[in-house]
Formats: C-alpha cells, sequence, structure tokens
C-alpha cells in the first residue's frame, strides 16, 4: 500500500502535499517503475483527503512525467524512455549499495508517521525565525556580493566567526586554516579523496555515524572498526588494530557520539593521540554534534591543535539542513591543499548561505537558543528513558547532552534490532537499528532513538509496546 | 608591491576593503608566508587611503591570524604553526597544479583593476534585485522548509521549471531525469567520478573551458583534445582520435562555446551523435552560455533526447554564480545513479539555494531581464569588436550572442598571448591568453575577450595599445 504522510494543518496545500509524497517514494525507488498506484478513489480513502485533491495531484504528476495514466485501467509509475544499455559505472556503486539504502531511508524518514530513529531535530525545534532575519537582512545587503563567486576557502566573515568558535573550544585556528565546505559530507569527501587509495585501510568506530562508510567504500577503502566503549575508543583494541592493518586516517567523534552520545575522556584521548603520534595516523574529528554540548568537553583538536587531528563540523544540526554550511579546520599547508581540491572539484561554496549563517551568528541569539534547545533536550531525554526503560530496554549510557539514546533490546528478545525496525515499519514508525552503525553491517541488539522526536510523539512507545511483546512471545 | 583594488564609492567600508584584499591575497599565495607588507605609510600613499585605515585593517589582520607584527620591523605575513611533514596525497594534485595556478588566478581576477579576461559578466550587469526580492520571498515563506534536508534529486519545484525550460529547448526530460547540483560543477564532478578510471581518454575541445581539465586530471584521466571550427568539433578529425584512442566520453558546448563564442552547426551535430553511436561514445553537453542565446540554436541533447547525450547547465552566469545552482539532465536510470553518488558525497544539495532560484524563476522577470542582457550584449560586442581591430587584432569568428570575442594577436606580434598576459599583469589587467584553453596548455597567439567588461572599462585598449607596441617594436 501507497501511503505518504499528509497534514491537514501544514500550511503546503493538500494537493502539494500528495504530488511530494508520490514523487518522493518514487525518486527513492520505494514505488518502482511500472507499479500501479491506488485508485482515485482508494487513494483519497487511505489519506483522508477529497478525491479532487488526488484527481489534481495524479493530474500534476503525470505533467511531470512522473505517473502515466491507462485509458480504463489507472495511474502507473512511468516506465523510462528508451535507453542506451547504462554504462560501466567507474566507481563502485555496488560497494556502497547497502549504505546507499540507507541514506536513501534516511533522507525520506519524514515520510513515515513516527520518527524515533531518525538522526536530526524535529524542524519545528529548530529557529526557522533566525534564518527569516537573516534572509530580510541579506537582502538588504550589498547587492552585489549575491551575484559574485565566493572566496575560494569560503566567505571570511564567517571564517572569522569560527575562528572565535574554535577559540573558544581552546582550539587555536587561523582564518588561513578554516575551510568552508557543503556540510560535513563534503568536508569528509575532500578529506577521503585527498587522503585515500584504493585498498587503504581507514579505521572507524564501531558503532559509529552510517554515513561515513559509504564515501569510504566508494573510494576503495577497508574499513576496520575499532570497539567504541564510553569514555571513547578502546585503546588496547586501537592499537592491536593499528600494528596489524597500518591505517593512514581514523575518524572519531569525540563529543556525543553518534548513535551512543557518549564524549571521550581525557585519559583516552590522551593515549589515542599518543598512539597517532606513534604511528603516524592522521585523525579527523567530527563534531558535529558539538554544540550540543553546555559543558566543559575534551576535544582531540583542543590538545593536539590541529597537528594531526582535522576538524570537521557544520550547522546543519543547530541552524538548518537545507542552507548546507560545514567546515573544516587543519593546518594550513593542508587547508590550502584542500582548498585546491575544493576549487577543481566545485569552484568555491554557496556564499549567499554563508553570509546567511555569519548573519545568524552575529545576530547574537544562536547562542541564547542553543541554550534553550539544551534545556529542552534535557527534558526529552528523561521523557523518552523512563518509558523506554519499562518496555524493558537497556540504556547503554545515559548522555549528559545530546537527543541521542543507545538502547539495548529487552533480554528474551528474539528478534535482532533489524528485524524489530522492518516490523516496525509496517506501522509507520522509522527506527534506527544498530546494524547499520555496524561498520561490517552486523546483526545488533542495539538501537538508536532520538529524544527530541520521543518526546514530542509519545505514540511511539505505544506502538514499541507490542511489537516487543510479540518478539518476546515468538519464544 | 602589494597592490589590491579599492573603490572609494563602494557601500564597503575601506577598513573591509582592505582586510579582503590582503587577505584574499595570502589565502591564494599572491603573498606567501614570511613576506614583509608595506609599511602603514607605504600602503596608504599607494592606495590613497588614510593611515587610519591602514591601522586599523593591519590591526585586524593580526588578530585573524594573517600577518604577525614584529617589533620596529613592521609586518609579516604569519609562518605556519610547526607542521608534521605533510602527508602523501592520495589524489594528485600536481597533475592538476597548472589548472590550479589559472583557477586560482581566475577566482581572484577583481583583484585587478581591468578583466577583459574575465569568464563571466560584470556583476553590476545581472539583475542582484531579484535576488533580493527572492529573499525576502523566501523569509515570508513555510519556515520548515528553511531548516530541514532537501530532496536528494533537488527541490522538485525547480526540476519542473527546469522541466519546463528543457521542453522550450525541445529536450524532453521529467523531473526524475534532473538533478540539482552546486553549479555545474559539481555536475562535471559527478559525472567524471562516475564514469571515469585512472588512465581512461577523454575528448575535450581545444580550446576549451579550462576549468574541465583539472578535476578530469585529477581522476587520472587522459585529455585528449578535438579541435574546434567555427560550426563546432573538426569531426573528421574526431573519428580518427576515436579509432586512435577509444575514448568513453567526449564533453563539448554547442552554444556559445568558450572560448570561441560559436555554435555547432546542424550538420556537425548530426555527425556528432553518428560518431557517438558509431563507437560507443557518451557525451557531455555543457550549455552554460546557452541562455545567452536569443535564436533557434542547435543542441545535441534535443536531437538524442538524453540518450548518448548528458546535459549540464547552471545559473551562475545569468542569475548568481554566488547561489551555485546548477543542474544535469540524463536518462532516469544514470541519473538514479548520480544521485545516489550526490548522497554518499554531499547529501543533498542547498534547497534554500534552489527555492531562491525557483522564486526568481516563477517571478516571471527571468526572460525580460535575459532579453536586455542579449541586447546589451550586443552593443558592448560592437564597442569591443572596433577597437580590437584597430590594434591589429584577428577576430576568430563574430558572435551573434554572448560575451566571448577570441582574438589573434596582430602578425608581427614578438609575444604569444601568455607573454602578452604576463606583462598585462603588471598594469593591473588580467587577459585570458589561449595557451589556458588548450588541453595541452600550448603557446597560443589567440586571446578570449569578454565584451561586458571592455565595453564597461574602455581603458583596456588604452593599456593594450602600448604593449602591443612594445611586443612589435622588440623585431
Amino acid at each position: 500500500m501507497v501511503m505518504i504522510s499528509i497534514n491537514q494543518q501544514d500550511e503546503l496545500p493538500l494537493v502539494e502535499q500528495v504530488v511530494r509524497g508520490v514523487s518522493r517514494q518514487i525518486d527513492e525507488r520505494v514505488l518502482r517503475q511500472g507499479a500501479r498506484l491506488p485508485s482515485i478513489r482508494q487513494f483519497a480513502n487511505d489519506h483522508r483527503v477529497s478525491r479532487f485533491t488526488v484527481v489534481q495531484a495524479y493530474d500534476r504528476l503525470v505533467a511531470a512525467g512522473y505517473l502515466e495514466s491507462r485509458q480504463g485501467s489507472g495511474f502507473y509509475v512511468s516506465k523510462p524512455v528508451d535507453a542506451v544499455a547504462a554504462n560501466e559505472a567507474a566507481c563502485d556503486l555496488d560497494r556502497a549499495v547497502d549504505i546507499l539504502w540507507l541514506l536513501r531511508q534516511s533522507m525520506q524518514q519524514r515520510q513515515f508517521e513516527l520518527m524515533p530513529g531518525c538522526g536530526w531535530l524535529p524542524p519545528e525545534w529548530q529557529d526557522a525565525s533566525a534564518l527569516q532575519r537573516g534572509l530580510r537582512t541579506l537582502a538588504r545587503g550589498r547587492s552585489r556580493a549575491l551575484v559574485e563567486y565566493g572566496n575560494a576557502f569560503g566567505y571570511l566573515p564567517l571564517r572569522q566567526d569560527l575562528q572565535q568558535r574554535l577559540g573558544e573550544l581552546e582550539i587555536a585556528a587561523s582564518p588561513n586554516q578554516i575551510v568552508t565546505t557543503h556540510g560535513v559530507s563534503q568536508a569528509l569527501d575532500l578529506l577521503f579523496r585527498y587522503f585515500i587509495r584504493p585498498g587503504d585501510k581507514v579505521l572507524v568506530e564501531d558503532p559509529a555515524y552510517f554515513n561515513l562508510f559509504g564515501p569510504l567504500k566508494l573510494l576503495g577503502a577497508e574499513l576496520i572498526g575499532v570497539p567504541r566503549n564510553q569514555d571513547g575508543p578502546d585503546t588496547a583494541k586501537l592499537e592491536q588494530l593499528i600494528q596489524q592493518h597500518h591505517p593512514k586516517l581514523m575518524i572519531t567523534t569525540a563529543v556525543l557520539h553518534n548513535p551512543t552520545g557518549t564524549c571521550i575522556s581525557q585519559a583516552v584521548a590522551y593515549r589515542l593521540l599518543q598512539l597517532a603520534e606513534k604511528y603516524q595516523l592522521m585523525i579527523i574529528e567530527d563534531d558535529i554534534y558539538g554544540d550540543f554540548h553546555g559543558g566543559r568537553a575534551t576535544r582531540l583538536a583542543a590538545l593536539d591543535q590541529l597537528n594531526r587531528v582535522i576538524y570537521v563540523s557544520s550547522f546543519s544540526k543547530t541552524i538548518s539542513a537545507s542552507v548546507r554550511v560545514g567546515y573544516l579546520a587543519c593546518h594550513p599547508d593542508l587547508a590550502q591543499e584542500l582548498v585546491d581540491l575544493k576549487l577543481l572539484t566545485q569552484l568555491t561554496s554557496c556564499e549567499t548561505s554563508e553570509r546567511l549563517i555569519h548573519q545568524i551568528l552575529s545576530e547574537g541569539h544562536y547562542r541564547k537558543s542553543m541554550m534553550r534547545l539544551r534545556s529542552r533536550l534535557e527534558r526529552a531525554r528523561e521523557q523518552t528513558i523512563g518509558p523506554l526503560e519499562s518496555l524493558g530496554m537497556g540504556l547503554y549510557a545515559e548522555p549528559e547532552y545530546g537527543f541521542f539514546l543507545w538502547t539495548r533490546l529487552p533480554s528474551g528478545c528474539e528478534w535482532n534490532a533489524a528485524e524489530l525496525a522492518h516490523r516496525a515499519l509496517e506501522s509507520e514508525m522509522m527506527l534506527a537499528p544498530g546494524n547499520i552503525f555496524s561498520p561490517q553491517q552486523s546483526i545488533s541488539p542495539w538501537l538508536r532513538f532520538n529524544a527530541a522526536f520521543c518526546a514530542d510523539q509519545p505514540q511511539v512507545f505505544e506502538r514499541l509496546k507490542p511489537l516487543l511483546e510479540c518478539a518476546a512471545s515468538d519464544e
């Protein structure tokens, strides 16, 4: 059954919601070419919208080439035009294909009614009014800047903001050590393209942010998982793995690690840097959740001062995922090389977006809005941990900050987390099972919950309950 | 001597202009680490600004880490912090290094007083007010959309605009064949990463848009230049080259080719597609200047209907280079693969920018503003061709539309175009010599002139005159 999410309260017209929902499912191959769509009456009943809305939406989808109407038979997802046999791809997308499935799922999560597995905050939690004010200010500002190519390193005033922000984290970085990017994704992609040759071994944490795995595999890297403990990567195991595999690069998150929500201890950070020094390892520190930490956290880059550590972060989780502003900070010589790579492959970044973020940072509300978010998240975690524990789920570690809760299925649960997630999809709920965070996609009893979504959507717990009972009663 | 461009009429404060000018020169290594800056008095005299302005600017540059002040000795470009020996890069930036030099030059062209070699329009020629109105509309619109991740293919309403635009060019493409990108650069980078393995032969035109060469070399491709005639690529030579090198890919511009300003004839287009069919060649058609053509032009994609032809374009030359919105259109299966690659390497594109461009296109002024631009360019070409010919320069072909004029140095000129361009830099004038448009960077007597800049800056001709006389009197 085709189900898309319709929100009667949304200011977006219902026709538009149907057009977007269906086209997205086609784009993401949830609806396959040749598939038949529900009849207009059926779709209208399923989604509690008028038939007139569905007629209009289907018509627009036909006009847009997504659907074709067959006389007397209904609406079908359009067939492709006659094709040349697809050329062989030089890059091995297949190697990354499981990841791609996950990524597509993750980019379509808002199609589901409940999203406790989501990797970001509910849009309503973010301060869109700051973006609106920022846009108005840009509209009033220097018009020339709206049409010109930006600086290759990135908009200087924003890099100066970042210099100050990094300074507050005790990381000294001048603007010529800071390169803006299209989200953390481009920062990582530039770094991976710069460092990695096919066959190279790369250390990632296990579990880790799953969007890392695809780009690494695409470049032919072999992923080596380092077990992640509550206080950071397991350094004893790390040294063994280094000796065994001779990796040149490690990617790690010190602060509010995704998915566990844990932070590195000072001792582990120090030991990690000692090993990096001893074995000539470069470390990429992904600090994308750093601003959610309200206390004094240990960062590798603050100890090492961008010598062996390359720092990457972005505003996608805090200000806006849509404007795509991220950055990296590193040694100035490396920064120049990465800017060259950025220029060659994408020219400059989007200065309009960078000016927008600079505007928001200079306005002075960012700090306060992060403080509010942190308090709200604290309550959300409390509202989530209790109900999860009542369901028999066990928390890996209680995070001090952030929105991720890494929880274990009840003992006696016959299903692994992927099986549970699969069943949950049937009741319109998107979970984040542990296997997707494993570099080897190993079966796992762990799940990542997003406290913000759980607090907003307490139905999550009601829907989890029968699923867990069902999993237990399979015995 | 350090010279940056200062504009007393600019609304940007003078201090800011100095800070930007100097930091840019440091970023782009025009000013090298350890270099001494002019004294405050000297800088103030050279640039006709007050000493107080220079003091403030130097102070800010010290605070930003660009400069260091040495007691009694003056200001120097900061030394890098102590460095780990740079790791060996996996991607061969050196292979692309000449291109990089050009790219950096090209991205800093506005540092020069006169820019007849520029590859885009003067910012004042573009309709910044449309962007300002667009930003205000975005600020009033649906706030959720400002914070959420966009669709992986790109913002659907914009893809529908593009479907219509392509339809007007007689290229049928449904939105699931259209992928938005970060300028044409990302479109090309995705395509190159998808198709090219190290050692692959790739056909480019000779001369061609020089930003093509770097990314191709970076991926280890070998560039094969196909001579470009007034009516398009030389198809007889093309077939020879195909038989000799077995390339899998060709990149070409049918309409308003950069640098020659010429358009492909129907006969050559047809022959080119026949050869592509016969030898299983994929063709990337770069149509970035297409909207400057006001008549009926021949496009490969209109003949082939996105079968062997992949169409790429952007709004960087017409609406804004800063917002970085480009796109590609191709067979739907390939589009899905390219979206996967886009997701893996950068997630989604910047939906805020895409909504801005959609806003401008829906507003309905775009077509009119392009009409005005075309008339203004027609006058500009007239104002440029005469003076160039008076200097003894010969025009390759008189373009019907656009801003590029491909001209040959006078017979008897002892310098090649690169030598002339080098001398011109000393008089603050940036030229675009033919060697940079050659896949082999061959010495060339050709130069590309930008009619819009020449019309705005008639001093260009006055400064060219003594240079050409000098080149001739060397005999």
